[in-house]
């Protein structure tokens, strides 16, 4: 696998700036399980969320946004056209799309409507969990509900695959994050287990991920710094939590509160 | 602008009991984005909250509910139609109707609703940020998804002529809260900008306001109250927070817990 | 009252491993006000939840699932017939569902839609509180919006004569927990009055009793056992909160670490 290019440290610090200075409009259209922590990270990265899923009210909302995240948690047949409206309405603006394909491969239905999307809307990135990421690569991997069992046997190549296929950049999350643009390859090693014991982290990372390529444009660079500030804010927040349920507040004012210093101290990229 | 008539903290008390001891019924229909934090605040505050948004339930549901609170946060078509519904329900009823106006003026579909549900529903109390009342009162002011990005010229005078042209109460909430009933306008000035980095405060403010109109009638006093309740709730609970994460379960504390004591120590109003 | 057969202490902690273990899926169709914490909760007590509520995903999704949870907490037409599906679907596949008539009695909508439920499918548990659980059992009680004003003149009773006519294990919650197989009744005196200055709480023993019956089988212990636990983990979480809000990351922490020493110390059942 290729090493980073250059000094990701002071990159991922730069970006983080970059994105409580512009504040950037981040349009989403995801699940109502999660919906209000993608809120509050958003605003905790530097971001302003809108979740609005009304066809009327789409197309001028995107106008103003500086990145769309689509999320497929919750699907039904209102909002899984909406995505496609929201997706058109990012792509005719030049407004990046992020899709969270959740739960792809579960059912037939999550991933016909993940495919109809793709097939849709150009989409900027892909971020998935191992599993999801290894199936819509056709590498493997199995997803039960949301979560991933297993992922492709090797997640690096699958996520690198995906990202030569479909043109977008790719990431896997799981233990180790792989962030793919076809061409490279970088290993995120940031994180703890308490990630997996709230629901909705994944989710929370795509909105970060729409904050990001949103402000700094996107690049294997900018989605691989959204990855790491969370897992970063993770990290800090699991020292002060004394479980799952008081962790996710910590987390959100982790992100809130992060300084350059602590991505110096913690940053872990292969 | 005029000066508050009378004693205002000990009307804020009074009132902060009343609430507690009336339990009123608060029938919201909210969006799906912030719809936990303000059933948890209205419980808080004193009230029960219940957020049915299907027509064949409504009627009946409004018919034991103190007051109706309509925020068109995430609108679509079957929630727009419910509200008019439920507004409708509600004036026979003879119950206040509080309307949060979110993200009036970012998109045209928004700002329809809301002038669709003010046609046909008698509101009583009109709840919003800044720039949604600069806008509904014609005044100037912008919206950036769901956020002002400016108010009018002057958030008083404007607060103040909605209040003349609706004959409701108004209230545009910021680093000042301006409410009018069209003749006194009052500026509250508690408060702390945590508040700005939580989704959900301003919807939050409306349900609190919803138990005040609900149990001690629809004034410019009740509504003033609701909102500085909930103000120095929020001093308090800023004072306790490492951030915005730890902010909102330390806000919902503090209005649980809140003493007339405080209200004593810390109401700012002129 | 029949008292408990056997030792039910260790009982509770042999299910709470089981189910740890076992990580069951979890398939809730529920309302949308407190659809993150059933989520939240579900995890933390070894679960696996998925939300979701469309038709075209429900049988391959429940086909994976050990037990489906149906709550009607905001109904509408869509997800009530999504209902039925999912019920229909885990009947066909023998697992257990377990239903939350929320605010039965509150509405006719309400009623004719449980009701419809219990016709349409077999259900293995109903929970509700004491008011809604006497209205199911016609044995008197009384809703207001989804919380209980009054139970039966006996809940005890109740929860019986209900759990008789449908077959089903009835629970019917309040500050003393009363479950029933028809022959048996069970007293559950654990948990701590914060429990109802918080929203979802009821939904949330629904969620847990679903990871309950799904791994270990539908039984009076496996009921009481889910209740007990989450009752067990709100006194702990009770003692470290400073009010409602502080209360809610503390409980899903104490159902995540909960002890079988805990249960040994504290277990109140008759």
């Amino acid at each position: 696998m290729a090493k980073f290019r250059g000094d990701m440290n002071q990159s991922v610090a730069t970006m983080m700036t970059r994105v409580r200075d512009a504040h950037p409009l981040v349009h989403h259209i995801t699940n109502y399980v999660t919906v209000n922590d993608c809120a509050n990270v958003c605003i905790c990265a530097g971001g302003a969320p809108v979740m609005t899923d009304a066809v009327q009210d789409i197309p001028e909302m995107v106008a103003h946004a500086s990145a769309v995240v689509l999320n497929i948690g919750t699907l039904n047949s209102r909002t899984s056209d909406a995505m496609i409206v929201a997706g058109k309405s990012a792509n005719l603006a030049g407004i990046p799309v992020v899709l969270d394909p959740v739960g792809v491969g579960a059912t037939s239905y999550r991933t016909e409507t993940a495919e109809r999307i793709m097939r849709s809307v150009k989409i900027a990135v892909i971020k998935g969990n191992a599993g999801e990421i290894g199936i819509l690569a056709g590498a493997g991997g199995e997803v039960r509900g949301v979560d991933a069992v297993s992922g492709a046997h090797d997640t690096a190549s699958a996520t690198q695959q995906l990202a030569q296929r479909t043109n977008a950049i790719v990431a896997a999350t799981g233990q180790i994050d792989y962030v793919s643009d076809g061409t490279t390859a970088l290993a995120l090693r940031n994180g703890t287990p308490l990630l997996e014991q709230v629901s909705g982290t994944g989710c929370m990372v795509s909105s970060i991920v729409g904050c990001y390529v949103g402000t700094c444009g996107v690049s294997l660079e900018s989605v691989a710094a959204a990855i790491s500030v969370f897992n970063i804010a993770a990290e800090i927040a699991a020292s002060k939590a004394d479980g799952p349920g008081t962790f996710k507040p910590r987390l959100l004012d982790a992100v809130a509160t992060l300084r350059p210093a602590d991505i110096d101290a913690r940053l872990k990229v292969a």
